[in-house]
């Protein structure tokens, strides 16, 4: 068995650990905690009882040289890039689930995390985790920055129109609706039940961190800089994300063009299901799953284009493509340990 | 005390007679049914009892003639027709719920609702009842056509913006959540609550019924043809209604002259709360109440104007709008039995 | 206007500024804080935005001297004893929201609370402010110690049927479920929307605070010590308690005797509403008002009784009941501002 | 690769496909439906997308007999008997969901179920499937009825006890809790969304169907008729039951035998979970599994016993334990595509 650590002990931990508890080629030898050193992760997470045996190591990195191979860092911002260099030194693949690695303009990270990035030099060697658009690179890399949970749902619908030169590049609208543990497990007066149940809201409007590395990917696709708007809200429910992206089609596309691309680029797809015309996803679909579910709509009169798409932001938003990519890095079946359906109701 | 008279037995009758049990000047002498007749109102929505002691009567017009001065249709689009015809024959007043009478366009009515309406001639005595956009025609007419509760949440945004120049008419995107209550209280697959719960999705992408009303508002407003998309999705709650419209600035316009323009328009208005910059609305604040709060954002740079409000469909979206409009056709104070706050957490 | 005060800023705070708003004799004026001192409560609660213009001042009792004829006291047990001592030397009646004067017996406040009381010769003058039992009490007392959230559930339906003879006070069983709000706003891991959504729980089982709360009222209804379990849980939702009681028949009691105490009791209550046989309540059909709803179930063969109570945890089971109170101690009429219907659906 | 066959196409009918789908050695081969017949599976169940190719087939069983080695059968209740009599004819091993051939007593069926039964000596031969209790049995016998979902939550925490000794026979209260995809999929007006979300009711109080069944393997443990009420409840979510017990101690017990009694029983059981002393369970933690997760607490003073069960209902309650009887059935593996943790959050 190939021998896995994680540092960090939130939701994306717990959630790898479900998701490799199924996996027969790799086990978890260890994870790392600042608040929880000592303790039994079955015993902070109930529900991992009798698929986890392990307890929560002090968070130094010497406690996993020697011992794994690979390792998923799920820290908060500014806290992966020098546990990242010294475990690349000693050899130990990485998968980043933080932003440390994400964008590659250092001035973008200065500006929206509020930090110097103590590594610049590293964000080039980085690749940004979506398997379904950089699946080459990552099976060559020893670093991935996964992704962010809005940025996967809203990169994958729209790279291939931009590529392709289906949609027009200004005027891109992402319209993003999330449950609430993409916002951590940490309790604060913004995920008190009674604050989020029953209502919803908009929040970080213009502001968002994720707004710039959908830009970036955006861009790349386009070859040029996208002007585009994304702004979250916050749902009562506890896991999925849906967004719906707006963009203009460009002179010669039309409905049919939408579809074939999209259809083309994500036909192979395991992990991406284009649904048929006249259906839209439902984030319970894809429940638990690493799923992403795409609906298409283009009115032919004004142009207009509309994608929606669901995936559960902590299994394709985060821990199921962290494995995803750990799979494509270790040179195993990209689908290993991940192929089930959503729990749905 | 002046008798007023419901039709329909549905969720906005009901919220029709929670408000109007506090009115000092007008009472319900009268509720018709088709599924109900001769049942207590308090048994099937219990949460009245105490609150009203009448029985559903058989759903024929001459049931309120003579007994009513004022009557609210809380029917199915079709219906009201020809039974506001009779009333308004008698002198009775009548505040339509249903679509009937909001569009002005006949040929969009035959399209959107597949039906030949049955008095077109109608449609330009019906006054569209946004009191804080058609105050004094509403108090002159003695036919209101109720808004929906999606164009409420939208066309009180947007209408200043258009109006004053601010905004361009082209490129608008309005992305709207609701909750459940607003589809109504027949049972139907897509209001089970397994298939709501834990999920959200978007529905009538492109076709929602609503999406002409908008428009027509907004053209209005712009003095010709909008541009605009609207799209809903479906959040599991029971009230509430989050609309987020993109749109942008005209030449000239920057966010100061947005944020005037719009605490000019609402700064005297009871039951429109403009938040401060920072501020953004979540329908929690409204829960129960007829407030509609805004929340404004203007990106300097890119020009893009983000406009979030919130109201709960079956007050500010329903029957608090229609209690406030039957207020003005009576020359009531407009507030009367409206002035409490939301119920929170 | 008759002046109050209120000491504390959570949700029993916020309610209380909601249902005071709408009361024609008394008014705010003064909320005391320790962590929000000079903000805005709408700022802080914006669905009051329009009902309630004060800032929180200083946690000093001297602040409400000679500004207040009565004060809530909505503050963490152990609090509340020498700020009420102060206030009630001064004159001004007190409506404890906390648990402090609850409990007669000072060894069993020292079990449960783990605190020297320090006053307990108060705890004989401070009167337990159910006005269904204790209205000539309450109307003349300056300080009343408003009762537990679960307490009012479980002894309004056992206190009748205990008092007069018709069910055994040995082996009572009170199962009862409550919303998140009761746990207060403050944010804890337990209280974290996604620990909570979509699952049930008990906690607190066998050593809960409300448990000898309720045990002192139903063995001061029945002449000596009863014999009771209590056994709270936790459901996802905002507001709402309902308790499920089971005790047993009395020889020479029936279904009838028992529904004829009960009715006879609660008959002229304004806020006990006795549902009719087949009924049972649910707690949306008195969300945000101040009705206790009482089904009762009676098997003939097995002499088990099963009493269904519903209530708002944060109305009848704190603010609305503490209002009711207040009215009592002021001489003005019961109901005054609590005269609404629950808020459905 | 055995082939399983489905009658019905609810939500048990969608899990047990979920649960299949991940069986190395089963494979679904036919779907019977009534309603949806030829229509492919994962257009009624998207989230089977990729799981399932197949189209319901009309309701016939003779489209079963010759393409499967055993059935699933997932109807209302009255229908199954003819159709297993079929099929066991057959030599077609049948599992059943529904309550056909759960009660021993055929008074008791046709009291509760209002129907004569069809073939009352199947009775007899038919197992109830609790494998921690029937196991042996179930290896046997090619007719397993499947128990509901409120008795298997109930009968596992009780049984032990009873048959030891420890508890008394008399006086049990068992208070459940339940999400609503127990209610199945219809729509009904007691499963809308508005009528679940933000409350909690019981329901069937004194009457409800799964008390006989209760009461029947209770009493068989006990070795005569015990006395015990069962009351459901209906929480706001999709999927789970929590199960309060309450016990009487018998004399010569304690806190600790009665550990010791549960954790003999359940030491070596791969799907009941006992949880540590101080732990209660919540039913997020069993969520989408087959776990059934136990609680315990013993009152020394009162001797008192708490038991406090959560499983999920379409799982443990339903499908999952479907699967563990057809994996005895068949010979293989108890635990056979079971072997996943819980979703949380």
């Amino acid at each position: 068995m190939i021998k896995a650590g994680i540092i960090g002990d939130g939701y994306t931990a717990a959630e790898l650990l479900r998701i490799l508890a199924g996996h027969d080629q790799v086990e978890v030898a260890a994870i790392l905690s600042t608040e929880n050193v000592g303790r039994r992760l079955d015993e902070i997470y109930p529900h991992l009882t009798g698929f986890c045996h392990l307890k929560c190591e002090e968070s130094k990195v010497e406690n996993l040289i020697g011992r794994c191979q690979v390792v998923f860092l799920a820290l908060p911002h500014g806290l992966s890039v020098n546990i990242a260099l010294t475990l690349l030194e000693h050899g130990i693949k990485c998968v980043d689930l933080g932003a440390d690695f994400r964008l590659k303009d250092v001035s973008l990270y200065r500006k929206y995390y509020e930090l110097e990035h103590g590594a610049p030099e590293m964000l080039e060697r980085a690749v940004y985790g979506i398997p379904e658009i950089y699946r080459e690179d990552i099976r060559k890399t020893d670093l991935v920055a996964n992704p962010g949970c809005f940025p996967t749902s809203a990169i994958l619908p729209l790279v291939p129109l931009l590529k392709e030169g289906i949609i027009k590049g200004e005027g891109i609208v992402i319209d993003s609706k999330t449950g609430v543990s993409g916002a951590g497990r940490t309790a604060k007066p913004a995920s008190h039940f009674c604050e989020v149940n029953e209502g919803i809201k908009a929040y970080g409007v213009g502001t968002h961190r994720h707004g710039p590395e959908i830009k970036q990917e955006l861009s790349l696709a386009w070859g040029k800089t996208v002007d585009m708007i994304f702004t979250p809200h916050l749902v009562p429910m506890n896991r999925g994300i849906l967004s719906t992206s707006y963009a203009q089609l460009n002179p010669g596309s039309n409905p049919t063009t939408v579809r074939e691309v999209l259809e083309d680029w994500y036909g192979n797809e395991y992990f991406v299901r284009v649904l048929p015309p006249g259906t839209m996803p439902h984030t319970k679909w894809v429940y638990g799953s690493n799923f992403l579910d795409l609906g298409i709509y283009t009115d032919p009169d004004s142009g207009r284009v509309i994608l929606v798409s669901a995936l559960d932001n902590l299994t394709k938003g985060a821990s199921g493509q962290a494995v995803q990519n750990m799979n494509l890095m270790l040179g195993l079946d990209e689908s290993k340990s991940l192929r089930w359906a959503g729990v749905h109701p």
